[in-house]
This record gives C-alpha cells, sequence and structure tokens, in this order.
C-alpha cells in the first residue's frame, strides 16, 4: 500500500508520493533554486532549499530563520467533526517546530486562510486556534491574508472547505544556525514524543481507517480509548519552549529534527557525514497500530509516512544527556534517548527497534 | 451590481463583499490582534494588524516588514488559458509591493501552493513565474511549500486547480517605516501607471465579461487590441525597484499605497488625519470600461474594486515632484501628479475625475 497519488509534497522533502509529482517538484525547483543567487549581502539565504527552514543573512552576524507550511489534509478532519477550534494550534506547530530546526527562536507567523465561504463561527474558531498556538510557541501573528474563493477551494461537505497555511520566521545568529554539521561519534539523539499523527500522513490515516476499515470518524474506538475524530484531531505538540530553553541553556545541542512526512529520513540529510544508529523508540501511540494492521501497510512505510511516536528529536553532546532530558521533562515532554550518532560516512538511519535501515529517501526492512 | 459572495477578503481590507464575510472576518481578527501583545522586546510588531504590511521589531533600530498574499482567482485565468508561466510574476507583484508601503526593501518570499495534482509541466511554468517575478523583484525565494491535496483544491478544470500564495519580508529602519504618518497639506499625490486589472477583482471581471457579455476567453477583443484571456491574465507590475530607488534618495518620499482591492480607500486609513485631493488620474485601460459598461457597474464600484489604471500611489513632499517623476519613469513607469494632500480631518478621498468621494470602506457618487 503506498500513499497513492495524494499527500503533502514538500520543497524540504526528499520522497514524494509518485514520479509524476517527484519530477513536478523537480521542475519547480529548478527555477526557486535560480532565485537563491538573486539576493546577495543582506538579506541572502544562507542554507540550500530543503532543510527545515532557511535563514537569511540579516547582517551583523544575525540571521532570519523562515519557514511556510500548512495543516494539509487534517483540516478534512476538523470539517468532518464541525470541530475548528484545534486546527490553528497544528498550523503553527507546523512551521514554528521548523524553524527551531535551524536553532532559531520563532518570533512572529502569518497566516493564509482560504475559503469556500465565509463562515462566522468557523472563523472564530479557526481563530482560537491559531491564538492558542501562537501563545504556545511565543509568537504573534502580526498579519494574514483570508480570501473567500469558492471556485478554487472544496472540502469534506459543501461549503465547509478551507486550507490553512502559516508561514513563521524566528531568530538566530549565524554562527549557531543548526544544520548538524558538527555531529560526531558517540553524540546522543534524544527523541520527545508526539501527541499522535500530528499533522503528517492524514490522507493514508483517513483512507485506512475511514475507507478500508470502515470506521465512522465519531465511532468510538476502544484501543484508542475515544473517538477515531478525536483521535486524528489531535493538536501537534509545539516544542518552542523546551526548544528555545534548549538553544540557550549553554549545552552541545548539536541539531534539532521536527519528525513529519519523511521527517527521521531527514536525519540523513544533515551537513555531517554521519550515520544515525537507533536502538530504542519510544512506544507508538495505538492509532498507528491500527492503521499498520486495517491497511496492511508495510512498516517502513509507516516509518516513512508517519512520526510513529516521536514528533521531534535532538541530537546532543554525551555529556549533556541528563540535562536535556531534564528539560524536556519540565517542559512536559516524554523523553528518552533512542541511540547514537556513528562515524560511518553511509547516512543512513538504522532504526533497530522496526528492523529499518533508512537511506536516501527510503526505508527498507532489514 | 455587486461581486456578491465571492471576492478576496484581506486582514487589511476595511470593506468586504457580505455582512457575514465581514463578521466572519472581525471574528478571526478578534484573536489574530490578541497575539499582538504575546511577543514583546525582540520580535514584537510595531505596527496595528490591517495596513499593508507589518514591522517586528529586530532590535538595533532595525525592523523586519512582512506581508502575505496570494493570486486569488487570477490562477482560473491561468487555468483557462492554459499559461501558467507569468502568474508565479503575480504572487511576487503582490506580497513585494505591499512590502514597499511600509518603506522596506523586500528580502525575500517564501512561496505556498497549494495543487489537485502535481502537474509536471505547469509547476516547470508556475516556477519559471516565480522566477522572473523574483528577478523584477530582486529577491530571493528561499523555500516554500507544495501540497497535492485533491480533495482540497479545485479548478476551472478537473485536475488543474491551483493556489498560489506567498508570503514576503523586507528590511526597513524602524524610524523610517511609512504610513502615513507625517503627511501634511500641499503634500503631493503621485500615481505611477497599473498594467490593467492585476490581481484584485478578477471574481467580477470574469462574471461580467464572460457570462454577463458573453465573451470566450480566447476570443479577440477589438477594444482590447487582444484576446481577452491575455488582458486578464497580463502580470502585475511590479514597483520594487522605484521604490527602493526613491526610499533611498534622501527625498520626502512619505508614503506608499499599493492600489489593490480597497486599495484608493487604503489612503484613508494612513495615520495622519487628513484628506486626498485626487483632481487629476491617469487614463484607465480599456478592459476597465468594458467591464464597466457589460455589466452596468456603478463608478464607486469599479473604483472600489478594481485599481481603475493606477496600481501604485506616492504621496512626497511638494519639493521633490520632479525628482520622483523622473525616477518613475527612469524605471519605466507611466507616472504624474494625481493631486494634493488637504489639511481637513475628514479621512476623505475625494477623486474629482470620476466625482466619487471615499470615506471609511465606501465610494459614493457626488
Amino acid at each position: 500500500m503506498s500513499t497513492g497519488g495524494t499527500g503533502e509534497l514538500s520543497h524540504s522533502e526528499a520522497g514524494v508520493a509518485t514520479d509524476a509529482a517527484a519530477s513536478a517538484l523537480a521542475g519547480l525547483l529548478g527555477s526557486v533554486n535560480a532565485t537563491l543567487s538573486l539576493r546577495r549581502g543582506t538579506g541572502r539565504p544562507v542554507l540550500p532549499i530543503g532543510y527545515y527552514a532557511n535563514v537569511l543573512d540579516l547582517g551583523g552576524g544575525r540571521g532570519l530563520a523562515i519557514s511556510t507550511d500548512g495543516v494539509g489534509t487534517k483540516a478534512l478532519v476538523a470539517q468532518m467533526l464541525g470541530k475548528y477550534d484545534t486546527i490553528g494550534i497544528d498550523c503553527v506547530a507546523m512551521n514554528a517546530n521548523d524553524i527551531i530546526c535551524v536553532g532559531a527562536e520563532p518570533v512572529a507567523m502569518t497566516d493564509y486562510l482560504g475559503v469556500e465561504v465565509a463562515d462566522p463561527g468557523v472563523f472564530r474558531d479557526l481563530g482560537k486556534g491559531l491564538l492558542e498556538g501562537a501563545r504556545r510557541a511565543g509568537i504573534s501573528i502580526p498579519g494574514g491574508e483570508v480570501a473567500e474563493i469558492p471556485e478554487m477551494i472544496r472540502g469534506a461537505f459543501g461549503g465547509q472547505g478551507f486550507d490553512l497555511v502559516g508561514t513563521c520566521v524566528g531568530l538566530v545568529p549565524l554562527d549557531r544556525i543548526l544544520t548538524g554539521r558538527n555531529l560526531s561519534d558517540g553524540d546522543v539523539i534524544i527523541g520527545l514524543a508526539s501527541s499522535g499523527i500530528h499533522s503528517n500522513g492524514l490522507t493514508l490515516a483517513r483512507k485506512v481507517l475511514l475507507q478500508t476499515a470502515g470506521y465512522g470518524i465519531a465511532d468510538y474506538v476502544p484501543e484508542l480509548g475515544r473517538t477515531l475524530g478525536e483521535e486524528l484531531l489531535e493538536p501537534t505538540i509545539i516544542y518552542v519552549s523546551f526548544a528555545v530553553e534548549a538553544l540557550n541553556a549553554g549545552v552541545s545541542l548539536k541539531a534539532l529534527a521536527h519528525i513529519t512526512g519523511d521527517g527521521l529520513l531527514n536525519l540523513n540529510r544533515m551537513t555531517a557525514e554521519v550515520s544515525f544508529e537507533l536502538e530504542d523508540w519510544l512506544e507508538p501511540p495505538a492509532v498507528f497500530q491500527l492503521i499498520q494492521e486495517a491497511g496492511e501497510v508495510p512498516v517502513e512505510e509507516m516509518y516513512r509516512v508517519f512520526n510513529m511516536g516521536v514528533g521531534l528529536i535532538a541530537v546532543i553532546g554525551r555529556g549533556d544527556t541528563g540535562a536535556i532530558l531534564e528539560l524536556a521533562h519540565r517542559h512536559g515532554h516524554v523523553a528518552k534517548v533512542l541511540g547514537h550518532v556513528r562515524d560511518d560516512a553511509g547516512r543512513a538511519v538504522r532504526l533497530r527497534p522496526a528492523g529499518l535501515q533508512g537511506q536516501g529517501s527510503k526505508f527498507t526492512k532489514q
């Protein structure tokens, strides 16, 4: 089973759903890459396209991190449930969690809301979620755009369609940008728990659970201890307060990886020529087992599409393990040591508990 | 005739299409406004929601301008024509032209592309337009997001739907932010010509020309000297090179206003308690007369929805009129003096050539 022709692509994504989509993305990226040299001096981008965020040189050793992401088809789940007051949290989370991965402190996010119909109740609730997300991330929403474009937006039911996208900016000293460039043998890989599906893989999850398995969105699912809709709409965890404190704590925080679509495989995009040995993992929430079994989804596909219980990975120098774990716990996160960086140049991600080896954009079963 | 329930709303728009939409927007803005105080110190927004862009305090007297805007239903015109290589220019224009209005130099824009199907030819051409737009604006596109979400996006024909949105950032010294706060009696209002419809009012234009008047998108229209589709898809002019030179020329440039939906009425949102007397206007391109006549659209509606031939307004101290006009001409723009600022506190926009007076979000016929 694969995600088929649907799913979220991303400039920062190595593996895309189909060959046509990969080819399309490559064509677009050709032009986007050509823009990188259009700006020199102040404002110039200092990273290549494809990491979690780019950083613009503001001069004086300061950098501006910038990243754009949307909630994707999680919007459809909100529509099916008629519950709109948390999806704004996901919008902030998807963006702010990317910004911290380059070592930046998020400061603001603009939002784009495209809708079929401007419904006062829905807008009020979308705003509530955005406000709550902004609170959790410690950012403002200084502006945005709302477009009522019924000819361009559709949804789960007529008139309910919306798309919600954010662009987040943050600040980082240029000499403290995180790209995993100084990873070395023995560095410790720490995982912070996700709250479930977060905002990636909803297309596959909906297909398997609602179509293949025939669940209704409002069905109570004993394995989940709540309704399917409540599980799928659970807001994405925002890791900003932990990350900002870790960045300023004087510990040897060497890399952060937001685990989204292809997230774990993004580990092997870090600058250093190393491999990642994961000898342990956090217990995946029950929803993932439900999807895997109902859809007969291969485990390598599960770990490519879903976060599988780990929403953020931090790589740190060995001596700071205790400090980072303590910090994560103090910020309310479940966290533990998952493994270590290994000094072999294969850029592999070995996930022992699942018997997987990842290279490039694919996991294979060992 | 009115735009009915469709059209582009905006955080920065005073007048929206319907009461329901206005009420919806107010509900969302309540939450968005509450985020402004969430960020203090570095990164705090220094402007209220609703001007062309906001500015974040970067510290050290520096500011980051940020603005989000999309191409709206101009995307449908591109689909009808099967011509995708210029709409990226509009995406850059809509954003970069907003950034200059707070006195900032645009440096980068991220893009969001939501599509029904990831088509390689379409993506390649969308990229071409973005690259050309970036060239004209002197910015990079350091990242972005592509989502293939057929359940959420639709278009003019099955499979062709896309939505294209940008978020642009720019740099401005905090003590040089333009908000029209120091306008005074006798300041000169200069208009720079648009290239036609730009990216606002396409919903009304399509309704009138394709439905009411029954034109085909490929029809040659003698009044336009080209096909209707070519006219409607004409790229939005990017005023960045002119504006950046004007901002740095040591002239008394006091305000810039990007004329989009409600654009001319945005003049009366400037900080200073003044009125705007427009005794002259640039000749509106023929497409506007075509729309006005075919749709029997009242003139007050025409000047509220469309730019009517003026894409950017600059307000300057009287002594610099010649210098600014020369600068505009040197950057290839048609430009002339339209009128003057008047020291009456009514915040009115009086447009003598059209017999209109604008106040709040409405024009009325005098």
